[in-house]
């Protein structure tokens, strides 16, 4: 596999050629990206290892396997919005490179996520820390499967995280261009790494308020997923101050506003659809905010019975088909799935708001208004 | 604290005036800079949330408690070796904030180290997932307190290495010195994640080929310590090829030594010099170098039961004085002892030869020349 990807190394998609719509396939172009980037990285470390070379390609397999590629998709409205041309083919090679860099965040956050929460299963298949100790016990090998794979997961998490920053440094992007993104490529890594923090610290407090939960999705999920992608996007093409403080404005908004849908989806979504089991959220012991509507709505209407029923089914891993679909009707009798969906359409609408105190390219403010409305009114 | 800190950001230490001996008091300079660094993190955490600036101290801590700043001693002289003029503080202070980094990439290393092992103990406190955790139990908070650990350690680890990274790129450097700097940032990070993995794998093998042990030297120590520092700050004052050649000629050859001398005291050490319990190598398992001399002269010289002795020690958690003394007579009498000794000084003179070949600054050649022998033949 590495040896066809070498070869396509440097060379632009083939069509990738004067004319066609990049804006219109989008996520080809960042999945070529990434996988010249890490077929490139797969061949360097069978230079240093093939055992580590056969890793890597884990790692690599892992990131071109699935996602919607959210992240590198506002970053490039981020660019286009403040005046990146989709037809000047010497820097969208360079900027599609950049913000393709965000997959391999993403990566690292999934992989480590999964090792943190303990999860067997993502994108259909095994996670990579469950991936290496099936491998660790199947070659008879000594000490913990556990233990090594956890420290596989933690490593090409980090390779991840590493090789993010390194595929935009390599972009080909000018030195000017790449200084401009500091501020939210440093706010992007840190703030996703404090939500995952106030995350982890929320469940271990058993904290039910609604200001905890609304932290947890504005750094996890806000900043890191729509607000600092767009910011880097926009300060690539060099954008005023104004104008980056209108998309970060819509996307803090919207990214809120996606977290919230992805907390509905996470209790009331379709299996088949969002390829998760369903009610993960409250077996894995989420406390989202849709979680805090409801116990407080229960609370206030001195329903102490059914906050006592959301309670018991949270962190419960096997969690019973009749107690998940009591707690489902509980959270819409009380008010909490209306009180996140009106929440929801506010926090749109307000994200929408900001575009109209900019000026910004006219094809870029349609489809960020599309994108607002895709991602937060999904059913995957 | 933080306020104390904030007040010294971009402000040079007092000690920092023309005519200051920068290369004497390097390692106070280098803890000073991470002190406002991170005094500057901690700040900017508590406008996020207080409990993240409280993880954000403990990382904090960590970092400014001790180490022999190797890492960043290396880059200096690379950056020395290469013309860097120490008087010119105008360069000094950005130079100084870009080496200091590096002990940020070693706090990454050696917090998500200790997990991954699963030690308790280092620098005489306990380890960053041993500690949260404690503080699970002791606030009497849900779920797994191992697992909390786990999270706070692996997370603390990633940030360490995000931040890395942004303090090289606002250290002050110019563009032109940064972007030189890309290949060594980029090979120091990858290769001792390489070597990471290498060892993991290794030990779950039960690897004890000197050949694989050597690679987990080369990587994991000799590039990461010696090796990309020294290329590291060579490439920021802009050292040609053949210098950088050199320098890294000499990196890879003392930084497998030091490894060596590392392994050497790993058994032999001790504890009241060392600060780790004697034999603690063997108790973790390590297949070092020294390990794999000891059990090829042992199969050479036909002796299967000193072959066992050594085997049988381990990975043993509660090591056996009586057993830790007679393997180690073992590994003396067999010659692996001297064999390693013997390594280490070939390694040590043709490091040294390499700088011969080129021309570098005469300061700058004999402290790296007094390098070469305190770090491979340390007692600590």
């Amino acid at each position: 596999m590495s040896s066809v990807l070498e070869q396509q190394v440097d060379r632009h998609p083939l069509e990738l050629k004067t004319g066609v719509d990049v804006d219109a396939t989008l996520t080809a172009h960042v999945e070529h990206e990434l996988r010249v980037y890490l077929g490139r990285q797969r061949a360097a470390a069978a230079s240093i290892d093939e055992a580590f070379a056969s890793a890597v390609g884990a790692l690599s397999d892992f990131v071109v396997s699935g996602g919607k590629r959210i992240r590198p998709t506002f970053a490039w409205w981020g660019w286009r919005a403040a005046g990146g041309d989709p037809d000047d083919l010497d820097t969208v090679v360079p900027v599609l490179r950049a913000v393709s860099a965000l997959e391999l965040i993403q990566a690292c956050a999934l992989v480590q996520d999964d090792l943190m929460d303990d999860s067997d299963m993502r994108r259909g298949l095994p996670t990579v820390h469950v991936a290496f100790g099936a491998k660790h016990r199947e070659q008879g090998w000594s000490g913990s499967a556990e233990r090594f794979g956890l420290s596989a997961a933690l490593l090409l998490g980090d390779l991840a995280l590493v090789w993010a920053d390194d595929m935009v440094r390599t972009s080909g992007l000018g030195l000017e261009a790449l200084a401009r993104t500091n501020e939210a490529w440093h706010g992007m890594r840190t703030e996703v790494l404090a939500g995952q923090y106030l995350d982890v610290l929320a469940q271990a407090r058993a904290a039910t308020d609604l200001h905890s939960a609304e932290q947890v999705s504005r750094y996890k999920t806000a900043a890191y997923t729509v607000d600092r992608p767009l910011h880097f996007g926009a300060a690539l093409a060099g954008a005023d101050q104004e104008l980056v403080a209108a998309l970060r404005c819509y996307g803090a908004d919207v990214g809120i506003a996606f977290q919230l849908r992805d907390d509905l989806l996470g209790v009331f979504g379709d299996p088949a659809v969002t390829g998760k089991p369903a009610g993960d959220d409250l077996r894995e012991g989420k406390r989202t905010p849709l979680v805090a509507y409801g116990l407080d709505l229960a609370h206030r209407a001195g329903e102490t019975g059914s906050a006592e029923l959301i309670e018991s089914a949270l962190g419960v891993p096997e969690l019973d088909g009749g107690l998940l679909e009591r707690v489902r009707a509980t959270l819409i009798r009380l008010g909490a799935v209306r009180a996140v969906e009106e929440r929801i359409n506010r926090l749109t609408t307000s994200g929408l708001a900001a575009l109209d105190s900019v000026t910004i390219d006219s094809v870029a403010v349609t489809r960020l208004r599309e994108l607002a409305l895709e991602v937060t009114h999904r059913s995957y």
